[in-house]
C-alpha cells in the first residue's frame, strides 16, 4: 500500500510558524505536497478569486516536500493543487489545513480561510481536516498539538468521513496542564460584537479599523466552546450544505404565495452525495 | 405601526443594475438604508476584513434613500451598517442583499457574496434574504422579479423567518414564458470542476485564470437547480450552524481515540438560538 498523498494548506501564508508544524507531523504520515497563500489570507472566508488573475510559484523552502505558493485564497489553493497541480495524476488522500494562528470555534468557521481550504477538499470528495490553534500570536507554542493531529489524522485516513464533512478541530492554547482528551462537538451558538475605531488620515479622512468581542450564548456541554474552555480538543464534523431542512416545511405551511397544487415533497435531511453511500475513503 | 427599516447590500458594487432595481422595490415597502461595497465583491464568500482599516463615505446618487458606500466586504457592509451607521438606533426589520449578476444556487451560496450580506443578517438576529438572477450580463433584464421580490419580502416582514434562518432566491433568467411561480427548495448537490488557463505576462512570468465548469449531480425536483431550469423562482432557507449533526454520532462510535468514560451526549440538531422560540421578527 503506498503512503498516503496528504495536501497541506493553510491561511496564514506558507511563512507561518503553524504551516509549518504541520508539514512536520504530516512528513510522518505520508507523502506531503503544500501549496498556500503567499501571504496572510485571515478573515477570507470561502472567498475565491473571479475578477483576478492568479499566480503560483514553487517554493524551496522546506526539504524534502514539493511546495508551491499561491496569490490567491486558501480556498484557491486547494482547487489549484488539484485542478492544476495533480491534474490527470493521484489525487490527495487527505487535506489538511492550518495550524492556525487563533481560534476558529462556533461562528468564527464561516469567516475562516482555514476551514474554507478544509471545506474545499470535502466538497471535491477527499477527507478533510482544518487545525486552529486558539492562539493568535505569531510565535504560538503549537507542541501540545503534535501528538494530536496525527492521532487525528491517522483516524481520518483508516476511517474516512462522512461524505460531505470537513473536520474543524481546535486546540487550546498551551498550558501547564496537559489537554484532557479530543471531544466530538456541535458549533457553539455564539457571535462577534463588531466596535468600529474611527481615525483619520493625515489628509483628514476618516477611516475604521474593526475590533469586536465575542459573545457567547450557548450554555451547553457538547460544543467547541465548552471544549476548549475545559482544555479539551475539539472536533466539529462541519458540512457544506447549509440547507436548514428543517424550515423548509415551515415555509412550505405559513407562505401564501406558493402554488400548493404542484408542490413536490422536499426530501428529508441528507449530506449530499450520500446517495452512493455514506462514506468516502 | 411604522414602516418597516429595511437595510439594503449587495456583492457588485453600489454602481450595479442590480442594486438600483432592489432599492427601488424596497421603496415601496419601507424606509430603505443602503450599505453596499464601493467596488464588485463577487466570490468573497464571508470574507471579513481584518487586516487593513475600513473606508465608509455617504452616497449621494438614490433619491430619497440614505446611502453609504463601504470599501470592505458584503458581510463588513452589515456589520458597519448595524454597529456604526445604525448604532444606538433602531435596528433593520429586514436585511436584503443582491440582486446579484449572477446565480447563486446550490454549491455557489459559499461563495456569494451576496449570500454573506443575508447571513450576516441573520447572525444578527434579523431575517434576512440574498436576491440573485442567473444572468451574469451587466444591463440584465431584472423586469420579471420585481414583483416576487416584493411579495417575498412582504411575507418575511408579516411572518418573520424561522431563528438562524437566511434564504437564498434565485430567478431564472428572463424567458419569453413568465415564471411559473416560487418553491422552497434544498440546495443542489452539484460542484463546479475549475480549470485553469495558463497565460505568460511580458516579462514570461507565468499566470492563470480560474475557470471552470458547472456539474450537476443532483436528480431530484426539490432542488434550486431544477426550480431554476423549470423556470420557477427557488427558494433554499439556510443556516449558519455548519454542523453536521448527523456525523456526530458516527465518530464517537467510531473514533478510537475518544476517552468514553467522560463522554457528553450532543444533544440533537437545532436551530442555534432556537432555545429562545423559534421565530424572530
Amino acid at each position: 500500500m503506498p503512503r498516503p498523498l496528504i495536501l497541506v494548506s493553510n491561511d496564514d501564508g506558507i511563512t507561518s510558524k503553524g504551516i509549518l508544524t504541520l508539514i512536520n507531523v504530516m512528513k510522518e504520515l505520508g507523502d506531503v505536497l503544500v501549496v498556500a497563500p503567499d501571504s496572510p489570507q485571515s478573515g477570507m472566508g470561502h472567498a475565491i478569486t473571479v475578477g483576478e488573475s492568479l499566480r503560483l510559484e514553487e517554493n524551496l523552502v522546506f526539504k524534502g516536500v514539493k511546495a508551491y505558493q499561491c496569490s490567491g485564497t486558501p480556498a484557491d489553493c486547494v482547487k489549484m493543487a488539484r485542478h492544476f497541480v495533480l491534474k490527470g495524476q493521484r489525487q490527495p488522500d487527505v487535506v489538511v489545513s492550518g495550524i492556525n494562528h487563533g481560534s476558529n470555534t462556533s461562528i468564527s468557521v464561516l469567516y475562516s480561510g482555514t476551514m474554507s481550504a478544509a471545506i474545499e477538499g470535502a466538497i471535491e470528495g477527499t477527507p478533510a481536516i482544518g487545525f486552529s490553534l486558539c492562539d493568535y500570536s505569531h510565535d504560538a507554542d503549537f507542541s501540545h498539538t503534535e501528538e494530536y493531529i496525527k492521532k487525528i489524522t491517522k483516524q481520518v485516513l483508516d476511517k474516512g468521513l462522512p461524505k460531505g464533512v470537513a473536520l474543524n478541530v481546535n486546540f487550546p492554547p498551551k498550558q501547564s496542564q496537559p489537554l484532557k482528551g479530543v471531544r466530538i462537538c456541535r458549533q457553539a451558538n455564539a457571535k462577534w460584537v463588531e466596535e468600529f475605531d474611527q481615525r483619520f488620515d493625515p489628509n483628514g479622512r476618516r477611516y475604521f479599523w474593526m475590533a469586536g468581542s465575542f459573545v457567547n450564548f450557548d450554555k451547553g456541554e457538547d460544543n467547541d466552546e465548552w471544549a476548549i474552555a475545559n482544555n479539551y480538543v475539539s472536533v466539529v464534523p462541519c458540512q457544506f450544505d447549509l440547507t436548514a431542512h428543517q424550515a423548509i416545511s415551515i415555509l412550505n405551511e405559513e407562505w401564501e404565495i406558493l402554488d400548493r397544487s404542484e408542490q413536490t415533497e422536499v426530501s428529508e435531511y441528507r449530506i449530499p452525495g450520500a446517495e452512493d453511500g455514506l462514506k468516502i475513503q
